[in-house]
């Protein structure tokens, strides 16, 4: 995992947010991804309940929001803004697709306090907020109806911040098969096929070039060859115990 | 904006999902990201008006919701298959990062139905749910505190799989200046930084080669260079008039 440290350069700014079950689950998406800094600015309802319920595990992000009157002061301090919108707007900042304007706010925020200012519910940013931002962000979206949920345009956001710094979690990786130990099951294979009368050296039919593809792509472990040879083992002693049964028939 | 034909080959799966609200909000965010077929495996409420309330403008994916008793038969017409979780897992499929994994759902969907699975909301999905997919998918998270909200979930991975297909509203680019307009600014800007004293050619502190960073920073539009030359005459005649008064006295 990388340093997170820059992500408490990064403040989430909500303008007039007008459901507190909005703000709450605000709160739980920053947190999923790391990020802490919540200012609210004149919200509708808050501290509140819904708010409360739908944090789970964001309520410390809750707790440490920041309230207050104006844009204004929600933005002092900072040194780089950028605003959420979906809406084209005439006379307009430049904007940026979030994909290309996550990287420029992290690269921003290892060294000074950047903002992400999301509008209200209804109507989003007005025009005198976006005049605050350097950059206008936008997450692509269908034309026909382009209405993210507040808590869910945030939870897009903070994963293309912070993502990067999260690692996925890997079971730990079980040994890959020797190649000579692979060879080895593709002629036990090639044996067994030929026994059963699936496979005929007289016309082949690109039979075990497709198995090698198969199995090449799954990339066999070492368990699962010692697997499948004892599957192929198993099959030749139960043709030869049928083989004997049938010659005593 | 992309052929997003595709984008109808992509089932997204909820597995007993206990939360109507949860489901009208995922139908919502499936809205924004232009993916529509939902299947709803055993959900605890639905229809639902909390449903309904949430799903905002995806009303037509909850009413084409197609709700199933069993994984199996929500999965059947399905070529590949991949499983949303946050947790580790022992014995796993391989774990692919969503950024790693949408480009290979997406090209598969080009010729094939793929399917993403959701598990229920407490618990994620069970072992025997993922035995069902080819690969499991991780939403990178904060390891202090990984749980996405379900509908945050489906939003960030249908924003991964389909943001691309959608394109960023640009407001109509203003035509920038020419160069030997913005060179007669600088000349103009120079002479008055000069004349007020501002400038002194022998000492001139690389303040011309500042402000030549600081507008080629901005990249000057011609109605600009227009705006800034008037304000630089303004202020010349201003300076006459003034010198002029004084003159008088």
């Amino acid at each position: 995992m990388q340093d997170t440290r820059l992500l408490e350069n990064i403040r989430l700014v909500l303008c007039n947010p007008t459901h507190a079950g909005n703000i709450g689950a605000v709160a739980r998406a920053m947190k999923t991804m790391g990020l802490s800094r919540l200012y609210l600015v004149n919200p509708s309802h808050f501290p509140d309940v819904d708010a409360t319920a739908r944090a789970c595990g964001g309520q410390d992000i809750l707790e440490s929001a920041v309230v207050t009157e104006t844009l204004d002061e929600a933005l002092k301090g900072v040194n780089l803004i950028g605003g959420l919108t979906a809406r084209q707007r005439s006379l307009s900042h430049p904007v940026m697709s979030l994909r290309d304007a996550a990287p420029r706010f992290v690269r921003q925020a290892e060294q000074d306090e950047v903002a992400l200012i999301f509008g209200t519910e209804m109507s989003g940013l007005s025009n005198k907020e976006l005049e605050a931002c350097h950059v206008i962000v936008h997450i692509p979206a269908n034309p026909v109806y382009s209405s993210l949920n507040l808590a869910a345009a945030v939870q897009v956001v903070a994963y293309e911040i912070a993502a990067g710094y999260f690692e996925i979690p890997h079971a730990s990786t079980p040994p890959l098969a020797l190649f000579e130990d692979v060879e080895r099951f593709y002629a036990h294979l090639e044996e067994v096929l030929i026994d059963i009368g699936f496979l005929s050296l007289d016309s082949p039919r690109k039979l075990m070039s497709r198995m090698r593809r198969l199995f090449a792509r799954a990339g066999l472990e070492k368990e699962e060859v010692l697997m499948l040879r004892g599957m192929l083992k198993a099959l030749s002693s139960n043709r030869k115990t049928v083989d004997i049964e049938r010659s005593d028939d």
